[in-house]
């Protein structure tokens, strides 16, 4: 059976549950969310799909589930891939709760009032408070990366599918890969697993909105 | 053996532990970080403790656990308390990874910087954008608690711990319990479990710095 996952291009979270689901070989369908019309806010979305008002949501045909961190769970429970060592548990949660916190928070939120709001509508004034939390998360993952292939254990995890995400996107929002040469190194294994694609190359873009 | 939880009382996040480690019954004792003289973000700190430069960190005599969701889970793990029935447990999740992302984390950074930083220092132009945001969380989270005890089933979760935390605090940070009713009656609910005590009554304050 088809799972169908309800996200956008745009979106490094739904990015996330997708390369996961890609990369375990599953059979999936996106479903697009007309996001920049403010479908994930509308009532019926929240009613429906989701009352966090966010994507991504897998819906596995038995049950809905939304937070790429759990969908991520689920494809490791469902396959046996992407979920790291036993042993690793605790250090890739440790990882995907990090980057939660500290690191996709503020490359989404920049990323977006960079590129996808009206000039006059941007909040000026939180932009170097923003940029300067990215970059202290940028750097505490380039130096945990040196030496390392992974974030963790020798293999991929949920870890490098979380942190990855917005790394990967072509829009500015203040992340520099030349300037992060343990990062660099890390995505381009990324980009080597067999059957990685890009997030334009596997979900519809909602920018701009019709 | 004691466990060690690495941590300060002004930490909501080190709570979210706290809390879990005393409900769950387990022998724990706080190993105070000076935060606010920058401890936790030294070099000593981020080598032998933890590098994401965070607290808590609980240390178990055989593992040091970062990350208060991890350690919530390790908690489950040893005790078979707070996690909820089996079928729940990706909305636990769920709700753990939402308020790490959307609610926490604002709420924990708007109090610090109206609180703990002086004025001068403060960012003010990201106050408006960053209060936003928490209401947002709120009001997806009172929305969530109408008719329910519960973040998920019925009974307290990791969920809840994490959720909960920062709003048992005393300090600002645009956080108006009476003005929102469910959230107030959950709050009370987790304030009624045996043995629940307030950040301050477990963990030694930092601020202000000496």
């Amino acid at each position: 059976m088809t799972l169908h996952l309800h996200c956008f291009g745009e979106s490094g979270h739904s990015y996330k549950a997708a390369l996961g689901l890609t990369l375990a070989g599953l059979d999936w369908q996106p479903v697009h969310v007309d996001f920049f019309a403010g479908e994930a806010r509308g009532e019926a979305f929240r009613r429906d799909v989701n009352a966090m008002g966010e994507c991504p949501v897998l819906d596995t045909g038995t049950e809905r589930l939304t937070q790429s961190g759990v969908i991520l769970h689920w494809i490791t429970d469902r396959t046996g891939l992407l979920g790291g060592a036993e042993r690793d548990r605790y250090e890739v949660l440790r990882w995907v709760l990090w980057d939660n916190h500290k690191m996709s928070s503020q490359a989404g939120m920049i990323r977006f009032l960079l590129n996808f709001l009206p000039a006059e509508k941007r909040p000026e004034g939180a932009m170097p408070f923003l940029e300067g939390r990215l970059a202290a998360a940028l750097g505490v993952l380039d130096a945990h990366l040196a030496g390392r292939d992974w974030i963790v254990g020798d293999g991929v995890t949920h870890a490098d599918l979380s942190c990855c995400s917005y790394l990967f996107y072509p829009e500015p929002f203040g992340f520099d890969r030349e300037a992060h040469a343990n990062i660099d190194r890390w995505l381009a294994n990324i980009e080597a697993l067999p059957g990685w694609k890009h997030p334009y190359d596997m979900m519809r873009r909602a920018w701009p909105a019709a």
